[in-house]
């Protein structure tokens, strides 16, 4: 365990406050013309009368000029170091199509393929077949296949081409290269252990796709499948172990809710709108003391380049904000995960606005919550995974260090 | 030696400057209902009128939302790592009841317990004597008892059913484990070696318990002592020795001139009064180079939870500034070991506001000293630790690193 999470878990005790931890995915922006973000842009009110409470500061998810992808920057978001606990892209994907992967399962991502005569991988895409057509192949393929050798075979849908399968059973080993020639015209390239730990695994995946490849032997372009990045659920310390708190997650995406089952919070319904989302957090109220409530279309509308849509969304959020406020949580952190600026149409480096609401606030005596309220905040610019600290200091659950 | 220390070391050279560290303990605050702190609330045109010439920051003494004691506070203002280097709890309380622990001694934190028949702990404190009583039981054991096979035996009394003993002889070991049952209604439970090495050190404190009981055989109810905590002073390097400065204390209360004693500072005496403390800085102006100053009320009104009075003693220190001023030091640092809010009536993890000036200073053109210009300043956040060597740069004691 790292110093500083050691450090916390050691000072961490229960008490009866509770936490919200709102995240708007890629919150972050970049000026338009009239040099203002998207924050700045957006009509929040009650965000604004937060901040003038709140302290204010920005966060480096991963560091100076780092681009975090969304396991790192949720990772950093819930205090582990993102350098340090990595979550695998196949282990991602799987979460993205709402998986579940267990301790000592391996997951994989799969293509369907279109293979030519001898073996030889055509096109490794299979024409990308169209979504519907993809989850109808994946339905004959889980009714025709349900186990190898006693290891449970789970697949799950997903865009076009791509699918992912979750192998359970005994004695797994991630420890396997892909099984995909990576170029076309070539002869299929096999799954192969990458020491005898994982041999059992390579024969049960190579098994596997061979009789993925007989179910589909009448069908075109989809004949045949390609596996790669196989991956076993990483060991992160669970955050109601480190921290004595209890935690859930309330987010309308799979991703975000297999983010936070891997740190260990429970997973609840939360529905499909944001109104659903607001709602749930009162739902289960009584139930935790650590909320973490994952809004996506901030980052949605920044990948479209959408500034005036992304604008959109956060007022929408501060109309719902009263749902949370009403609960009279003891600490409120409001951040994003990453910046998706509109102007980049995709994650950035920029560090993230941070607002931090409890009674022990130190004030920055700011006027609204933005990028440039953030940068003259009291927090200044603080490391992402120092927040999950400062929540926890802020609801009185840590001890004094050293006497 | 850690990284920046032994870089400061190397860098170090003597030069006439002075420089004076001005400590008001638990000087950081939190706003009132007017958005003030105690430091802004406070008049202080001095510390407001150095404000403007002076570099201004926030100093985080261990960690982001960690809540420092008294020694890892003191351990960072003195720029060493509050990770790395620890003071345990027997070695503090024996420094606040100003007993001197030197190389080599063993100081154990005591109670005065009701032994009954049989060796049976009725009473592990004694029905907290009133401390005057503790005194008296302390200065007739100190009077039987002087030393134990050689080893020399020094009694403190402390409050209410706790003393302090030291113990001072040669081959002494701290590695024993308490002599304390922890429960009342259970046998005595002697002190245990952990090692061999320790094994004389066992035999001394376990024939010292015998021989207090022995001396208050016919008193009631403090008819015996436990003895818990026993540890040895830390082998931490001098400022002497690591920066080529003449460094000295002065502090009105006995934690505070034990903490700086630790580390290598001369230890003079300061009086009891705030006006004693300042007018002592210029007693020993001439003999030293380094002038640890440390108030302690401004942390006392702050465990109060009384804002008001605070604001007093910050206000008093204001208006007894010019002691100091007057003998022009060369560099002049004001901050706290840790914040103490009010409104927390306890230590706190918010960062501590320092004032920083020499005639160097690059000025942060602020309009006074407070939480709030603190958060502008130029310093911006900074750990605690690397304050001393900040000071030593402004004192020009740092040659250049590297050509």
């Amino acid at each position: 365990m790292h110093s500083r999470m050691s450090l916390l878990h050691s000072l961490a005790t229960d008490n009866e406050k509770k936490m919200v931890l709102l995240v708007m995915d890629g919150l972050g922006g970049v000026q338009g013309a009239d040099g203002l973000t998207e924050l700045e842009k957006a009509q929040t009110p009650l965000m604004d009368r937060l901040a003038a409470e709140s302290e204010l500061g920005l966060l480096s998810m991963v560091d100076v000029g780092i681009t975090p992808g969304s396991g790192p920057g949720h990772l950093s978001l819930f205090g582990y170091d993102p350098l340090s606990w990595s979550i695998g892209r196949g282990i991602l994907e799987a979460l993205g199509v709402g998986a579940h992967v267990g301790a000592g399962d391996i997951c994989a991502r799969g293509n369907f393929c279109t293979v030519g005569s001898e073996g030889i991988i055509v096109d490794r895409r299979a024409g990308r077949i169209p979504t519907e057509e993809s989850a109808k192949v994946v339905k004959k393929l889980q009714d025709a296949i349900r186990s190898i050798d006693d290891v449970q075979v789970t697949f799950y849908p997903g865009l076009e081409h791509r699918f992912v399968v979750v192998f359970s059973g005994e004695g797994l080993c991630e420890e396997v290269n892909d099984a995909d020639p990576q170029k076309e015209g070539l002869p299929m390239r096999w799954a192969v252990a990458q020491n005898e730990k994982a041999r059992r695994t390579e024969e049960i995946i190579n098994a596997f796709i061979k009789e993925v490849w007989d179910v589909l032997n009448d069908e075109h372009p989809a004949n045949g499948c390609l596996l790669r990045g196989f991956s076993s659920a990483p060991h992160i310390p669970s955050l109601g172990e480190l921290y004595k708190i209890k935690p859930v997650a309330l987010a309308t995406y799979p991703m975000y809710r297999g983010l936070a089952s891997l740190v260990g919070m429970d997973v609840r319904d939360a529905g499909e709108t944001l109104e659903q989302l607001f709602h749930a957090v009162g739902t289960y109220w009584d139930d935790y003391n650590f909320f973490y409530v994952h809004v996506k279309y901030t980052d949605s509308r920044g990948e479209d380049g959408n500034f005036s849509e992304k604008v959109r969304v956060i007022e929408d959020v501060d109309r719902l904000l009263p749902k949370i406020l009403d609960l009279r949580p003891d600490v409120l952190a409001i951040t994003g995960d990453h910046s998706t600026p509109a102007i980049l149409a995709g994650h950035s480096w920029h560090d993230v606005p941070l607002l931090l609401w409890s009674p022990y606030a130190r004030r920055s005596g700011a006027a609204e919550f933005g990028e440039k309220s953030c940068a003259q905040g009291n927090i200044g610019h603080m490391q992402g995974e120092k927040l999950m600290g400062l929540m926890l200091a802020h609801s009185l659950k840590l001890n004094k260090y050293g006497a």
